[in-house]
């Protein structure tokens, strides 16, 4: 027989009764019924409840154990009482009388319990990390984790993408965030940066003529950490094709992302019909460029029934340059108490309030109530009510000002009518294309133009393009929005080096700065580079909607804390002088 | 039609004849014949004959383009004059005619030729690799070494095993090389680590109870450059497994990788039983602890023959502690200049030489010939042939001293005669385990007792076994051997702290030293650790043996030069004065 195992602890069923077996795995959970031992098996792949009465020869030794020892038993199947079959899990017809034990790893006094829901400070399940990944919601999640990402996989060579593996040790590559240094030994003073992203390596690729990449790849930024962000580095589904357009990286990577929340989404509906719609119309309508396309609510632009009318407020805002007035729909949200508890949430956001109309029937027919439709009066009111196609019983929310100041809280409010109102359907994963992004941004203070997005992107319309308002420029950009995040980034990329040094020139980069900063990927584009395109997918953030999860760190096996510091293993801490001396560098003594 | 393409530059065949196409990708070579142009349309799938004559419509822009140009065009297929049919590419049946062609982008003058097998300066080739990559050879290189990974991951999870990333950015942790450091912003004067290999995690990811863990792992070593080690970054097949035992390591990735040798190796032969070899015996038979079993050479210990014997060197040799005559046995070496060319290669390799004898037969039956033979008599000189089993014809080589002190270059002989006698069987891959390595050494000068090999490693025997002589202490630990290259590494962990403690005494290290080094490591062993083990395979290494490469950077996409440096992205680089500060560090002036 093996040295600890004959089965697994997910594999004895009614059929094995009678066998002799040997189990390895984790006292999960010991009970005493009237001196006879019940204890519960835990292994990765399941449970099996073991026993032991007074009489058995090792019953001193069974008594010893305790949670979370690690123990190998010899012992009989045998069936259990029809009345005590436990269905829910695959061994609960039989139960194994233990002949023989091996403690095989005791057990310290547990800081934290494996069994139950106990709950326990992130940083004690952080600093016992081997302890909380025994949970049973642990190992579920990063079995779903392993396995997301060995289907992506799968997915992409099915589509004959393959996978190549970049630099982890490279040169800085500014991308926005702060990168992560590695000082070198060999050149002392200089310093390796780790890859933001592998951008500029994916894109040498396609010059290279790969046809077609993809890369589970870690990214590493080092930013200030939040809940949904990993303070050190992040794993993106990474993929590029040369010769192609937009609408053929959408093909490209829809079916994989279908797939993937089809397979492992717990049968929640995949939306496969994914709209595309412009930044622009994505900040109208859901006040956001990651909208729940979950939440029906679309909002308008309801600016002409409030210019000249007798709400001053709104009519003396749209008297100024970029204004405007947006209402957000809100079906079935027609009572006073609701629109009240809206109007404070919008000064809770720091606006000075959301005005409503809500329409009712007291006996009378509809009925506009609300402080704006008496302002108003009832024609511009009833327009407005058309407009939106609202009925009795139904409510309407507006937002005035430079879209610019209210667009946020406009798509927050949207999403808490839609959730208060039950309209979001919780049981749905919605995406769409946000495409059409400006290439450029106006500073609002210093009036400088700088890049929007990513100075990667191949500008709508070419050189031609550039040569007009860099504010009208939109590129071949998109992201992919899924139930409210950011699921996917990407762009058809600017290939053409008089193009790219065109685009920076507008954002106020020279040639040499150009040269300087992406100089690898520039050089190249003078040596017939092709047009390519592709993006990214967040894979942390798919696991996280998968599992259901709003903190990175339940999706991730040994994460850092919220100060980037790594408890169970010290990190990071101080080096030796011999390190410091060999890399040339001396610490800065800190105030 | 598609913007750039109706077909890959490797589809089109006799069945396509009088179609209209369009095809993209780079100008692989032009030629002229007779004023019609012909040429060679390569993208990264194959090759498509184009051809444009002086009465085409687009013949003068045709005409302007050069080598690795990147071009769409539009065209006819027409089939080949059955003369000049090419039946060694796929295409070779027809040719496009072309009606209309776009430059994508064009080329400055290539510092490097795509066509043909001109070589270059790895300077030349990596500074431009781009370009590098888009040769026949690094393109099937890649393209292997993505299929290889591929076919690793499939063949994993066949086997039930789930790939989990560890960490990248974490604690330094002191496995013999220098770590790479990795200073961190929030806590300035602290330094982070990347990994020298997730060894610390994948132990603690068994105490974490997953049973079956594997990785394409990234391993990371500040180490000297060579040609055939990558001087920042490479990657293993990392695996690890609870409840085994050594054999079921082994059971588990032998079918892993004969699998991929078979998939992958060309047709040679992939030896399927795999011996296991006991690192003493390696020493002795094959002078190494990797030795190439595809030769059939085994070294054997021939002492008695030699002690009191008329050879008074080796006599002598043998009356001193320690000390044994070993033979390399030649079959169909026994010829004097090949015997005197071994000896010469000896006295290079720093030994004084080889003693050999040789048996022939001139007309008067078998003599042995050499100076060693007249010394020792014919009665010792036949006991000798009789126990290395040799014939007329045959040679036999002798090397005595202190083991140790010629192992080394016997293995290196052992090798040359292989191949120089053509017994090496270069086609065929084999494989041998070496097993029950020496826990600890002594170190010749200081007497100090140290780690062999890796401190991770139970001792056979457990607790009792480390209360004897530490230099008799085997370890469960083991290497795999390939046609001469240490193909994977692995052991049975040393689970049990309080037998790890002292594992660690025995070399001199307390038990503070040892929960400073590797204390997230000890302190989990503490709550339960099932007994566990594994191994690492070394990607670059099979895919090296694969693609029949002796420099890493011929499988690597973007590799640094010997002096760990990316010329094409200019790492490492001088980091700007903010990011110093970020950091709190000084660089100190070098002198």
């Amino acid at each position: 027989m093996h040295a600890y195992r004959s089965h697994s602890c997910a594999d004895l069923t009614a059929q094995n009764v009678g066998e002799k077996v040997r189990l390895s795995g984790w006292v999960h959970r010991v009970r005493d019924h009237g001196g006879v031992l019940f204890i519960d098996l835990r292994d990765h792949y399941g449970m099996t409840q073991l026993l032991c009465d007074p009489d058995s020869a090792v019953f001193a030794q069974v008594e010893k154990a305790r949670a979370e020892w690690c123990i190998r038993i010899d012992g009989e199947v045998k069936a259990r009482d029809a009345s005590l079959v436990n269905a829910k899990i695959p061994t609960g017809a039989i139960e194994v009388y233990i002949r023989d034990i091996e403690v095989l790893g005791a057990s310290a006094e547990l800081p934290l319990q494996v069994f139950g829901d106990q709950e326990y400070p992130e940083e004690t399940r952080l600093r016992y990390r081997y302890l909380d990944l025994r949970r049973e919601k642990m190992q579920a999640n990063m079995a779903l984790r392993s396995d997301v990402v060995a289907s992506i996989r799968r997915r992409m060579w099915d589509k004959k993408f393959r996978e190549f593996q970049t630099p982890i040790i490279t040169a800085s590559s500014p991308e926005g965030a702060r990168d992560f240094l590695v000082p070198s030994r060999l050149h002392p003073g200089k310093f390796y940066a780790l890859p933001q992203a592998p951008q500029q390596f994916k894109q040498l690729l396609m010059v290279s003529g790969f046809d077609k990449y993809f890369q589970i790849a870690p990214c590493f930024r080092d930013e200030d950490p939040r809940a949904d962000r990993s303070p050190t580095d992040f794993y993106q589904l990474d993929l590029e094709m040369s010769f192609v357009e937009q609408q053929d990286v959408f093909d490209t990577i829809q079916p994989v992302l279908t797939g993937i929340f089809e397979e492992f989404g717990g049968g929640k509906a995949v939306d496969q019909d994914w709209p595309q719609i412009s930044y622009k119309d994505a900040a109208l309508w859901y006040g956001s460029d990651k909208p729940d396309l979950r939440n029906p609510i679309k909002m308008q632009a309801v600016s002409e029934h409030f210019a000249g009318s007798g709400f001053a407020i709104f009519a003396k805002l749209l008297e100024q340059e970029g204004t405007e007035i947006r209402a957000i729909p809100a079906p079935k949200g027609g009572s006073r108490k609701f629109c009240d508890r809206m109007n404070a949430f919008a000064q809770k956001e720091g606006l000075p309030g959301m005005g409503y109309i809500f329409w009712r029937d007291q006996g009378n027919g509809m009925e506009a109530a609300g402080p704006l439709a008496k302002n108003i009066g009832p024609e511009r009111t009833e327009a407005i009510r058309l407009q939106l196609g609202l009925d009795v019983g139904d409510a309407a929310f507006f937002l005035g000002g430079k879209p610019k100041t209210f667009e946020a809280v406009a798509g927050k409010a949207r999403n808490v009518i839609g959730a208060e109102l039950g309209l979001t359907d919780e049981n749905r994963f919605a995406f769409a294309w946000i495409v059409d992004f400006p290439i450029y941004e106006k500073d609002a203070e210093s009036g400088r133009i700088d890049f929007e997005h990513n100075p990667f992107s191949m500008p709508q319309g070419g050189m031609a393009a550039l040569e007009g308002d860099p504010l009208e420029v939109l590129g071949y950009q998109y992201d992919l929005a899924c139930n409210g995040y950011e699921l996917v980034s990407g762009a058809i990329r600017n290939h053409k080096p008089e193009i790219m040094f065109k685009a920076f020139e507008i954002a106020g980069y020279g040639e040499d700065e150009v040269r300087k900063r992406f100089g690898g990927m520039v050089n190249a584009f003078q040596y017939g580079a092709p047009p390519h395109g592709g993006c990214a997918a967040g894979i942390d953030r798919i696991v996280m909607l998968l599992a259901e999860e709003s903190n990175i760190r339940e999706v991730i096996l040994f994460p850092m804390n919220q100060r980037a510091e790594d408890l169970m293993m010290a990190a990071p801490s101080e080096p030796t002088s011999d390190q410091l001396m060999d890399l040339g560098l001396r610490v800065i003594p800190q105030e």
